[in-house]
């Protein structure tokens, strides 16, 4: 690709030379001769300065480079415009590998690539143009729409409703049992999980994630959410769609998040609350009431993360409260003799 | 089911036509014409008072409701019965699959249902009415005992014990290596992990949950115990019966729990130490010392739960405190000039 | 083995019967009649003196012992050396299943051991002496070094390199797509995750594990780094060698630890920060900024483990605390009339 050919895809200023080539991206860092590079976070200023890359892509207000520079309203959108442009997601052609399972009642669309040892089971509807990578498990019942990927072993659970585009990475499970019991006298007594699972258009699901059916309806995520490797979601939750999950999220039985819900990883969530749209929660708080929509929140349990930042930094001046109240009691008592204990 | 039906089956009290139909059971919320439901939380008083359900499963002080009701002692347990009077659990009838690849020196109880992909290795033993989903992987020397479940990709390492009923759900591991290294100047050497695994009758391993093997004796997870997806339980623990581990919920290796402890999700416990029977730690706690039985703990580090409250509220105002010290501060200054910097 | 033998084998100097036989070893608690252990933690001196096992690898300081006992300098690594010699690793013998499909452009190095239903992908490479049990996946270009362990179920995606004596335990996933998406106004678009990643020798990897391909450039696992069960390691983190990252910890993107890093259970990072050579944080904490070499580390923000403790030892004095300024609040008002409102 050339300087002139980037700059027409991602619609910006060339200032340099159109007929250089690109021969691969990289990051700031890393870029040298022949790459293309963005730049689109102000503190790497001094990274931007010394690079020795071929071409950079650099907003309106950018400093002064001595390479030559893309200039585009979002440096890191065009970045990643051209990233598709050179690396073309590839799949593997239509085929169904001679080892597969496919039970005689299940519909497959046309184009879909089935690897080796995938099992699909009775009356399981896929659409078209899927890719199901070897020892995927796909139980009675589940309807999938259109361009599904899974990759190896993931496992898609009896009933599950699965929408377009959805990718499932590898060992994620979908639709397992809740984990419902009564506290009986003779030990817990498992409550039946008689409900499903809906996974929305766009969903993605991260490696080794876990999505639970629920106990009686569905448990929900929506329409482009995507959920991070070894997250667990409960039975029963409602998760809202442009939601963002990261790692180790773990989610109790019925939370339910709004639209644009951003969690930070290790976050997690008591159970029957609400997260309001586009709440934004720091990794590795402890959800334990509502949260209203648009706040950005912190902490165990989680608060405002202005509130958060203020405890933190009390507890770093914990120590030094102690010593400053006990002097004010030795004041105290030298004056009137009845200062507290220590 | 009919209405007089439904009451026999939980020996409660009908208050309406023992002729109507229910077709189905759903939540309060969910409830519309033709469902059971049941009403167990106070809480819901609102949704039992707008309830469109053609029966509601109430307690003998339940408020005045328009609809039939079935009056019983625990409305969620009778509820529990008549949902799985509904939906009796499906099993797959007995057959092993031509995939399946099964040692000559295992052997398999009548009435298995061995899904395709399985391996099972040499001198396992598995009793009567199994059944073993698409890909689970029992390694040599296992032994397990009557009405096993399995879900897809399950794996079982080497010499691992299994009782009655027990339950893996997709993914779970049993009897993998423990993390235990020496740390040796030149790196971390491996301590040789040749211990084994017990899983006692009636337990369940949630999704993607892994136990390891002891390195030394066996790792044990007591009767009737529950494990929800991605726990981890690490080598040496001895996790007493009826107790429930939420999601996410780690256990370092030695950790001893007793008889029926819930833990929270996330919840994670320093290795080495005992909590008691019967004890509670709330979600996303961290367990360094040893918890007394009966107790309810939360927080990092896990303590009295009360005790966690008042320390969460007392941060909030930690901020005001330092304030109010400050004009202490200043007064006593005032008066003496000798008050603390800030 | 008699205890002549074993104390030949450690390099030990024996008191006691050198023609007594050891048949097994054991934790000090368990150890009985025939058995080995060893004492390495001065506060169990008090199962040292009821020890019933036959013989006791002891450091040279230890206390009298009325057992048979071999003086070492380190007897938990004297330990894991008999340990070893009882015990040695049992591995398949050669053999490919015929049920493993193996593409006609991959290379195995001679000894490998091809369990059922492993697949191996196009152009991969596996040096001498792989074990790759039931159901492992090897996606396309990927290339890995001599005696190559995998246990069931392990997936490696496309174009990851591994080392020599690398290990993966059942579930563990290597090379999936890192969790990056541009929030854009219409919902998150994918950043495609077109990098790499690279374990180095003697790299370990837990069961249902996670290792993320890097966005751009490679994540990296260095030499000999060890790492526990349910870990998460996101796109681009860069690992030092001879680090242990026990059960459930997760590192956000781009994390670089240093060498000899060791994190407790369930740690997580924030990414793109670094934590210096040698530096050991407490479990559950959670690491917001870089941490320097050497130093030990805990809480929430993770700080200097000292200044931690204190923190939660004032936390356990908040209560105090306020009564005490409320006391000297109502001295002060007394006196002069103007204190702080509560």
């Amino acid at each position: 690709m050339t300087l002139g050919e980037v700059a027409r895809l991602v619609g910006g200023e060339l200032r340099g030379d159109a007929a250089a080539v690109i021969e691969r991206v990289a990051g700031l860092e890393d870029a040298g001769p022949g790459s293309l590079t963005f730049f689109a976070d102000k503190r790497h200023a001094g990274l931007l300065a010394q690079t020795r890359a071929t071409a950079v892509l650099v907003p309106p207000d950018a400093p002064p480079v001595s390479t030559a520079t893309i200039v585009v309203p979002h440096p890191y959108v065009a970045f990643v415009q051209i990233v598709e442009a050179l690396h073309p997601p590839r799949r593997p052609g239509a085929a169904v590998h001679p080892t597969a399972v496919v039970a005689a009642s299940a519909s497959l669309g046309p184009g879909a690539f089935i690897g080796p040892w995938v099992v699909i089971g009775e009356r399981v509807r896929i659409g078209r143009d899927a890719v199901l990578h070897a020892g995927v498990v796909v139980y009675d019942d589940v309807v999938i729409g259109e361009r599904f990927t899974a990759h190896a072993r993931a496992v898609v659970r009896e009933g599950a409703r699965l929408g377009d585009r959805v990718v499932l990475h590898a060992g994620a499970v979908v639709g397992s049992d809740g984990f419902g019991y009564l506290p009986l006298p003779d030990g817990p007594r498992a409550i039946p999980q008689i409900g499903g699972v809906v996974l929305e258009d766009d969903v993605e699901i991260g490696a080794n994630a876990t999505v639970d059916r629920a106990a009686l309806g569905d448990t929900v995520i929506g329409r482009g959410t995507k959920i991070d490797n070894l997250v667990m979601v409960a039975h029963g939750c409602q998760v809202g769609p442009g939601s963002l999950l990261a790692a180790q999220v773990g989610l109790a039985g019925g939370t339910v998040l709004g639209r644009g819900v951003m969690l930070g990883g290790q976050v997690g969530s008591a159970g029957h609350l609400t997260i309001g749209d586009g709440a934004r929660v720091a990794a590795k708080s402890g959800i334990s009431s509502d949260l209203a929509a648009g706040g950005t929140y912190g902490g165990i349990p989680a608060v405002d993360i202005r509130a958060w930042r203020r405890m933190t930094s009390g507890w770093l001046r914990l120590g030094e409260l102690l010593r400053r109240v006990r002097r004010l009691e030795q004041g105290s008592e030298g004056g009137r003799g009845d200062g507290g204990a220590d």
